[in-house]
């Protein structure tokens, strides 16, 4: 399919929808139209795609009739509202919420990973987490060469994985702290939560809602969405996975302690950089002579997984530590999304099979 | 011994000297004389003891004439200088840099963890390293009830464990970003060392020098005093310790996720939470219901460490995650080192042994 195409963004003014419009703008997709679409509070609202004026619309299902890509960014429940409307007038999704992720008939889809579970998509292509993709860019080289038995992460993410607002929320606390004031929390760690904190200066060990297991509704995603990306498309055995997720007063860019133990014990820390050197999507920052490791700040506006400070657990063979960062709002989220949405394009498979039920 | 004690703070002016003021003033000890020492750039400066001027000296030699305890923390280079002098005039240091803590001959004090190493000091007890206190701490009550196989921490460290300078950096470089100006970055990730980041909305994976294994130095500190610590006056064989250790932008209070495997498999999450609600120093905040757990704003000017998010890793028996935090600056530094000198005093222990070598 080589003909120009009708991409929607669903949810095209919040952090990772202005995203998709730049990324979907530097993409190889040829786009004969752009749809921008949000909520009745952002409709009216003007934005540039290529150089030329677009009215951003409220979201109905008649939206989607003619369109070709759904690029979904609004949130699980309007994603559950409005993908199987989308996919009724036969567009394909990449849906960046959590919505479908678990569904069996949805491939969760990192390209550089598993672009093979594509090929059998119904409609809806599931990009994963932000935190999970970066990490599973990075593990994934290690695993195919060496087999994973257990990945103990924490994550340093930034606030911005939670919206705009969680960010402007994090610059104000800020300021207001540098002032001597009171800093006034209403979003985070968790829209929609009882008690909010203040992010700036500060460290809150939750992200998302809590399970009842104890862990946070993030750190099951890590943990699940892991084993649904690795496990499903290659054929090592059980991997175990745990998680400690963590909001860091950074605007953008997820940092993660990655411990993990491999099956082979050959490997040294020099054959993990040199597979992680080789992969696709990432950049190997790994350099301690010279003070070069990856950090947040050199990550933003990147499309690259920063791997550095590979080395091995001085006391338990097989085992090592490393250090991954990435801009969570592009290759954990718009860059991830376009990037399926390109090889879906290159691979001719955006089309909605017939009888295709979601 | 309770007669009133001449003490001596040598780097006064700093952020943790200041706090052993502080900590001093708010103390059992019976002090009828406090001398702040400090750099010859800081003497003549005046503090405050109890309500009374104290002017900053020089150190010198001849500053530790009749001098009963020194409370030192200016840096280890100072500390190798002049508590061996200090010692020889019959003074007992409690020295907060790192000049001293792996030498066989010096105790490595937690008063909570192991108070009874303090009884065969020779005029020198060090402090461990921050980031050490906390996490054994609150490991220390999990490891007497259930045996401690492995450990691996992720630190979250704030500004202020390297210092004033650092401190008054990050706030300087938050105020830049805000206003959309370049960060000038002096100090961090450590001082004296070839390039320096913004610490501000990014993240440091770098604290103090790389040692020649790819781990810096803070992470060896964290592996070897765990160890001193732990395994000298307990009894249950090796501990295997692995750490990765990063600066975070925040200004007070350290946090750290905790993985750990016990001996004892048969120890529940709930076990585990009911020892350290019964451990001394200890302040289980656990209740994510409530959403209650550690953060370094909540935990700033307390003396206690902070333990929250105990959980069991759901695929790996007998281990388990949790998040510990606590105020650097008191617990991890000012506080512990006067409680060792409360200790020493209440258990008559100020004074140098005979022919004393140090």
């Amino acid at each position: 399919m080589s003909e120009s195409l009708t991409v929607a963004i669903l949810g095209a003014t919040g952090a990772v929808g202005t995203r998709m419009i730049d990324q979907l703008e530097a993409s190889a997709i040829s786009v004969k139209k752009v749809k921008l679409l949000a909520s009745a509070r952002s409709a009216g609202e003007i934005r540039q795609f290529r150089g030329e004026n677009v009215v951003v619309e409220e979201t109905t299902p008649e939206s989607f009739e003619g369109v070709d890509i759904v690029l979904s960014s609004a949130g699980g429940s309007v994603s559950k509202k409005f993908l199987p409307e989308a996919v009724k007038r036969g567009a394909v999704c990449v849906d960046n919420t959590s919505a479908f992720r678990m569904d069996p008939d949805v491939p969760l889809v990192i390209p550089e990973v598993n672009e093979q579970a594509m090929y059998k998509h119904h409609g809806i292509i599931a990009n994963p987490n932000c935190s999970t993709i970066q990490m599973v860019v990075a593990l994934a080289p290690i695993y195919q060469a060496y087999g994973l038995k257990q990945v103990i992460v924490s994550t340093y993410q930034a606030a911005s994985g939670a919206g705009q607002s969680a960010w402007k929320e994090l610059d104000a606390e800020a300021q207001a702290h540098l002032d001597g004031d009171k800093m006034d929390a209403q979003i985070l760690p968790t829209k929609g939560e009882k008690k909010h904190y203040p992010l700036a200066f500060n460290l809150l060990p939750q992200i998302d809602v809590f399970e009842d297991d104890g862990y946070t509704h993030e750190e099951w995603k890590m943990i699940h969405e892991t084993k649904k990306i690795m496990l499903d498309d290659m054929d090592a055995g059980d991997i175990k996975v745990t998680a400690t997720c963590v909001r860091v007063p950074v605007a953008v860019g997820h940092g993660e302690s990655v411990y993990f133990e491999v099956a082979d014990q050959s490997a040294t820390a020099k054959d993990i950089q040199a597979k992680l050197a080789a992969a696709p999507g990432v950049v190997l920052q790994d350099d301690p002579d010279h003070q070069i490791y990856p950090q947040p700040l050199l990550a933003e506006g990147k499309r690259d997984t920063f791997v550095g400070r590979v080395r091995p657990d001085l006391e338990n063979a097989g085992a090592f530590n490393m250090w991954v960062v990435s801009d969570n709002l592009l290759k954990g989220a718009a860059w991830n999304a376009v990037q399926i949405a390109e090889r879906l394009v290159a691979d001719d498979l955006v089309r909605v099979p017939e009888n295709s039920q979601l």
